[in-house]
C-alpha cells in the first residue's frame, strides 16, 4: 500500500482525511511547517486498520507517493512551489478552498486562475493535480464512529489520476467517490464548500453532500 | 393560496416546478414568449391536488403574486426588464443557471455580476430576488411518482422573502427547503448546477443533492 503525505495536515480537515486513509491501510505522513507539532498531532490520532499516521515537516510529507494539499488557501501556492522537486511526476490532491468568513456566512473567493486546484496546477506543471475532499465536515471525518456516509466529488484533467484517487477514496471508511469531470468544474466544486459550511453554521448542523440516486 | 407565474416555464425545469407547485395547491401560470405553446404545454401537465396549471404569455405569468424566472440564462435579463412594472414589489425567484456545454460536461459561466440572481436583482431593483430550484433533475421533477426527495438550497438578501420561498418549497411534494444564506452565495450555488449535471451525464444518472445530517 502506498504512502500519502498531507501538506498542512495538522488542521481539522487534514486530520480527518489522515485518520480515514490510515484506517484504509495507507501510511500517512501529516506535514506541517512545524514538525514537532505534526508529530504531536499525529500521535493523538488512532486509526483502525493496518495503516499509520506519523508527523513530519512538509518536506517529509512531500516525499510520499501521493501528496494531498490541505494548507490554508493563502499559503498553498507558496508551500507547493517550495516542494516542486519532491512533487514532480506525482498525483497531487488539492482539498484547498479559498473562503472568507463574513458574519454568519462563509463566502467563496475566486483565485486569479478560477480555483485553488488551478493555482496549484500552474505552480506544479509536472504533476497530476486532482481535486477531492472539499465538502466534508471535519468533525465527522475525525470521529470514525460518526456514521459518516458522504460522497466525495473528484475532478481533474488526468483521467488515470482521477481514477486512482477515486479508488483511494472508495477504500476509506464512510466515503464514496464520485468523479465529476475535468478542471473546468474546479471553481464550482471548491466554491460550493462555502455553501456547505454556511448551511451548517446557520442550521447548527454537521451536514454533508450526498447525491441521491447514484448507485455506488 | 397565491398564484405563481413561471417566466420561460415551458422548458423541462419550469414544467417540473409547475406540476409540484400545482400539486401543493398553487395556481400556476406557465409563461412563454409564445402563449399558444404555453397553453399547450400546460394542458399536458396533470397535477394532483387543488392547484392548477395554465399557460399564458410571459406578461400574464408576470401578473401572478410570486414570479419564478426559468428562462435560458441569456434571455433572463431582457425578459425580466421588459416586465419590470408587473414585477415591482414582488418576490422574484431565480432558478436560472448560466451554463455551457463542453463535450461531456456542463461548465459554469460567471455573469458580470457573479451570478444570474445578481443580474436579475440589478435589473429589478424594487423586487425581492430569491434563488431556488437550481440543482433539481427535470425528469424527476416532472414525474410525480419518481420518488424524488431532494433538498432545495435557497438564498437571498431579504430574510422574509427567503422564509416565504422556503415555506412554498416545503409545501411541494418531494422537496425540502434549506436556507443557505445571502446573495454572497449565489455564484457558488448556481455554478454547482454544472457539477450536478456533469455527474449525471458521466454516470448516466438522475441524481440530486441531499444534505445528510440536516433535520427537516
Amino acid at each position: 500500500m502506498s504512502s500519502v503525505g498531507i501538506l498542512g495536515g495538522t488542521g481539522p480537515a487534514g486530520q480527518g482525511v489522515a485518520i480515514r486513509l490510515a484506517s484504509a491501510g495507507y501510511d500517512v505522513v501529516l506535514g506541517s511547517r512545524d514538525a514537532v507539532r505534526a508529530t504531536g498531532v499525529a500521535a493523538e490520532l488512532t486509526p483502525r486498520g493496518a495503516g499509520s499516521v506519523s508527523g513530519a515537516a512538509n518536506e517529509g510529507a512531500a516525499r510520499c507517493d501521493v501528496v494531498i494539499v490541505a494548507t490554508p488557501w493563502d499559503s498553498a501556492v507558496a508551500t507547493v512551489s517550495a516542494l516542486r522537486e519532491s512533487l514532480t511526476g506525482k498525483i497531487v490532491i488539492s482539498m484547498v478552498n479559498a473562503l472568507s468568513r463574513e458574519g454568519r456566512e462563509l463566502v467563496p473567493l475566486y483565485p486569479p486562475r478560477g480555483s485553488m486546484a488551478a493555482q496549484i496546477a500552474h505552480a506544479l506543471p509536472n504533476t497530476m493535480v486532482v481535486g477531492a475532499f472539499h465538502h466534508l465536515p471535519a468533525s465527522e471525518m475525525v470521529g470514525l464512529d460518526s456514521g459518516l456516509d458522504a460522497d466525495v466529488i473528484i475532478f481533474g484533467d488526468d483521467e488515470s489520476a482521477r481514477e486512482s484517487v477515486a479508488r483511494m477514496v472508495e477504500s476509506m471508511p464512510g466515503l464514496h467517490a464520485v468523479i465529476a469531470g475535468t478542471m473546468s468544474l474546479a471553481s464550482a466544486i471548491e466554491a460550493f464548500t462555502a455553501v456547505c459550511i454556511s448551511i451548517n453554521i446557520r442550521h447548527k448542523a454537521h451536514s454533508y453532500v450526498k447525491l441521491a440516486g447514484l448507485s455506488h
